[in-house]
């Protein structure tokens, strides 16, 4: 429950950013894992594919704020938008954080 | 809706592993984005840490022998337990595959 909250106080919110080549990019590492396993006994596997995932808390006055700082990161610096995609999760922690 | 499955055949599982350093553990790579993105003029960024994700589809007859193939590829060949900890997520397909 928030009743208020003074100026230059922020929110703390959760972000969890999954980070996916897009289709039809090659995928190196995905291609090795799934030629390797047969090898190891393990049999059946397709459609291999490596990701990275960045996990973070961010401060914003709220969501939306932090919905659009996160997309400006992730496009600005934590991808390349040319051959991956991102989804971006975010949560309220219901941390708050004297600036 | 599974009505019944003839001998060889088997179900198609979608299998999602979330691969995470475990905690106290040095994240380099997090480390890295945490200090840059001020210099970037993205501020009140903390905690970030870097995983991957291995997303691929497995071929079992039932969830159960799904869900031990996963484990046992993600602790013999796709993390590293000692430093890891991996999060597995199946999903039934509903596809069916024949031998």
């Amino acid at each position: 429950m928030r009743i208020g909250l003074a100026v230059g106080v922020s929110l703390v919110f959760s972000v969890l950013v999954d980070v996916s080549l897009r289709k039809g990019i090659a995928d190196p590492a995905g291609s090795t894992i799934e030629r390797s396993l047969p090898t190891l006994g393990f049999l059946g596997v397709r459609d291999v594919g490596v990701g990275k995932t960045i996990r973070f808390t961010i401060e914003a006055e709220g969501e939306e704020e932090a919905k659009n700082k996160v997309e400006s990161i992730c496009s600005t610096f934590l991808t390349n938008p040319v051959i991956e995609e991102a989804k971006i999760t975010i949560e309220n922690t219901d941390q708050v954080e004297g600036n």
